[in-house]
């Protein structure tokens, strides 16, 4: 099921900027039993995202409701796309405009569902990020990196692709935040000039101190991945895996993982 | 007027790529009479960009059929944008998939109709460019970097901005491509690693030889344009202009611009 500004509908305006130019921002995120998970954190996100592309966005309460309106009864996914709408031609922000808000609802993909394996096997990706702080971080609609790496393999037996920026820094999946413990800490790349900083990276960043585990963000080459006690990937759809092979090199469970991944859906508000 | 897939329709799927990633290209051009101008140029460039995403490109003939219908009736501007369609979730791009064409018209915007003055105003943007080269040169549909330039003025009496890359190298304008004139010589900057490379700076590189110009691509400083003879800015809608003034910089006509407007305009296949 598909809303577009609260309405069903399965089409936006040919002329939306969201298709013109990438021009807004989106959020997928897990539901159970018609409602979101993890809402507050998902919701922070998509502001402050809004906020960074000068996006008004949307009340709160009134997109909760239109993402539990169309929310599967059982578990699902429901992704929120917010545009700066239909505009004049060219590149200038219309002022004062209210965003376009496309909420869908897609079934619970099959790797995230119970009984899934919790290790993945990923690969490197050649293709590397560009460097851009003004839009580091944020998860906007101009994904073309990310579809790029996405199609350097098609082997259904590899989950994830690792990206590097074009200086050699390891930045995260093509489709994940990539985290790594060592020594009994856990390291995750700083994503200040690329790369996407998802809500399940933010929450393992809160949970982990509970776990009396100290966290560190920073620069990671590709020899500190390999180096690592454990290698892991989170997003808000699979939660935390672990990554068992990167090309020819294995790992053996190191007992991080599932401790984690519990701690991701403790409440942390 | 708007065709979707050679249908009229004001709407696309709210589950295309284009509006999801950014996942297509575009053309922006200029009709008379009910014909594109340097069609064969823009083709081509779409065709290229196309390639460069692993798009199927749509046939030629079709698409032009397809400018033509929209096309207003005396001068115009018609853009076209080729998307890779309604996928499965995911980044993955899906094999073997026609592109989506949406093709729509647009009156000749005031500043682009005869009699609008051929000099304007300039302005430094702060935002620096990214530097991709997987991307760079092709009109895509991820240009957030290109919204984000363009909000940093609302002064109406300025035209355009000019943008740097990271390492403070000119790449062009928000939404023209630059030249200069320097002891009778035409530079433009190397788009190797961003920038859009446009049919219409294509045209003047190809048009310059035949009018005694030598031309040169490659790296220009800031500085450079400062001390250039005559500063341009081109595109497919707007032909060539001079910039009189950048920011607090003037420069009075050295006579190049209209002789290489008018060469734009010849016959250059």
């Amino acid at each position: 099921m598909i809303l577009v500004n609260g309405h069903p509908a399965d089409t936006v305006d040919a002329r939306d900027r969201g298709l013109a130019y990438g021009d807004g921002v989106f959020r997928t995120l897990r539901t159970q039993a018609g409602r979101p998970l993890w809402w507050r954190d998902h919701y922070a996100k998509l502001a402050a995202d809004c906020a960074a592309l000068m996006l008004a966005c949307p009340d709160e309460a009134e997109l909760h409701t239109e993402v539990c309106q169309v929310a599967e009864a059982g578990e699902g996914v429901v992704k929120i796309m917010l545009t700066r709408g239909a505009g004049a031609r060219g590149y200038a922000p219309p002022q004062d405009q209210a965003a376009i808000r496309i909420v869908l609802s897609a079934p619970l993909p099959v790797y995230a569902q119970a009984g899934a394996p919790d290790a993945i096997t990923a690969r490197w990706c050649s293709l590397r990020l560009a460097r851009q702080p003004r839009l580091a971080g944020i998860k906007h609609l101009n994904r073309l990196e990310n579809v790029l790496a996405r199609a350097e393999w098609s082997d259904p037996g590899i989950f994830e692709g690792l990206l590097c920026d074009d200086r050699g820094a390891v930045i995260g999946g093509v489709m994940s935040n990539l985290l790594i413990m060592k020594h009994g800490e856990l390291f995750t790349p700083d994503l200040a000039e690329c790369g996407v900083a998802g809500v399940a990276r933010a929450r393992l960043l809160r949970a982990a101190p509970r776990l009396g585990i100290p966290t560190h963000i920073g620069r990671l080459p590709p020899a500190a991945i390999l180096a690592a006690d454990e290698v892991m990937i989170c997003n808000s759809v699979i939660g935390v895996r672990r990554v068992a092979r990167l090309d020819d090199v294995t790992w053996p469970p190191a007992g991080w993982t599932a401790a984690l991944n519990n701690a991701l859906y403790e409440n942390l508000d």
